[in-house]
């Protein structure tokens, strides 16, 4: 895999940060965007310092972020999601958009998924910026492990759904900066309306038992 | 846990056949249910075959099943689950009921999660049997695994789900008998919704990587 440039927006938040990090330490130039490039610069300050002199990390706003990248990571919050990505759809056009949205409502019963009239957040970006190449992907990950030392989250698996083989295929392989392992092709993107909301359940999961919950594929090491 | 009355509605396919028999084998006294008593009875032989002498087992058409048992486990295609669960209310009332339906579609990009009006199968059987106590459990073990062998399902979890605190403990033990562990609790009844159309991506990673999927919640083992 060649060291991509990345955008990761909406990289200044816990998710976003935390998958900058993994990809700016194993070797990709990653800059991140947010709506203030001055908080991107500072986000980018604190990867650059944990990673250390090999780090190629820099901020900028969404747009300009976006503007430079070959693979775009959307590490937003479901809200302004739609406003955000029709704002960037010409300079998505034509390269890898990597959707980890998660669209989630809290209310006395806990976390849950929020109804998506496309379906799922990463299909509302395939028909917002329906030149851009979709997956959606890293949608389960704790956010708090991304960003620890650990240097790899082995027990966790990224699970990709795509339409473009390209876009599956970068997804795929960006996963092993994360987890070791190649990502899981877990089919069709419209099958991410069922990976994002899986997070509420994983959330609730996280203040029941006190844990950082992710998910794990069972049964890929036995082939049939 | 004392040995439950456990009647497996839809008993003689795959799901429901795989759990009835991991039931017996760990000592619950289980009555297969399906429309037909005679299919039902013989289903009931193969897994008294299987586990021997001490099975505790025996088939009946659904209602009767269903009238006899103090827990009830739902293995129905969801085609016919509304009708077949009205049929039953009466029969469910003041009982647990655990719900493993998946409503699933498959068209030539594979399998997918079917829209269900009520939100999920399980949501759906609480509004036919308002009375029944309600989990959503067991949906992601491979049905070839529950029917094999093996001791125990230990590399897959059971995802429990319920708003009734007896349903969620009864699915919770009940899950040790199959994976060595406890169900999980995932949270509130209709997160069933979230987990029931995640068997569709189970299915499409069986297709492609020739495995018997299932799934894992990663991190429970590392309390904060």
């Amino acid at each position: 895999m060649p060291p991509y440039q990345i955008a990761v927006i909406g990289g200044t938040g816990p998710q976003g940060k935390g998958l900058a990090y993994r990809f700016v330490r194993s070797g990709h130039r990653v800059t991140i965007g947010s709506r203030s490039a001055e908080r991107a610069r500072n986000t980018a300050a604190d990867i650059a310092r944990r990673v250390g002199e090999t780090a190629s990390v820099s901020g900028a706003d969404n747009a300009a972020a976006a503007g430079a990248a070959d693979v775009v990571l959307l590490a937003v919050p479901y809200k302004g999601h739609a406003e955000l990505v029709a704002s960037l759809s010409a300079r998505l056009a034509g390269k890898v958009l990597i959707s980890c949205v998660n669209p989630l409502g809290f209310d006395k019963r806990g976390p849950y998924g929020l109804d998506v009239a496309d379906g799922s957040a990463a299909e509302e970006a395939q028909r917002l910026a329906p030149e851009a190449k979709l997956a959606g992907a890293f949608h389960h990950l704790s956010a708090v492990n991304l960003w620890s030392e650990a240097e790899l989250l082995d027990h966790e698996d990224v699970l990709v759904c795509a339409d473009d083989e390209q876009a599956k295929a970068v997804a795929v392989e960006l996963a092993r900066v994360v987890t070791g392992r190649a990502g899981i092709d877990a089919g069709a993107l419209r099958l991410a309306r069922h990976l994002e909301p899986l997070t509420a359940t994983l959330i609730g999961i996280n203040q029941r038992y006190k844990v950082r919950s992710g998910i794990r594929v069972a049964g890929l090491e036995h082939p049939r």
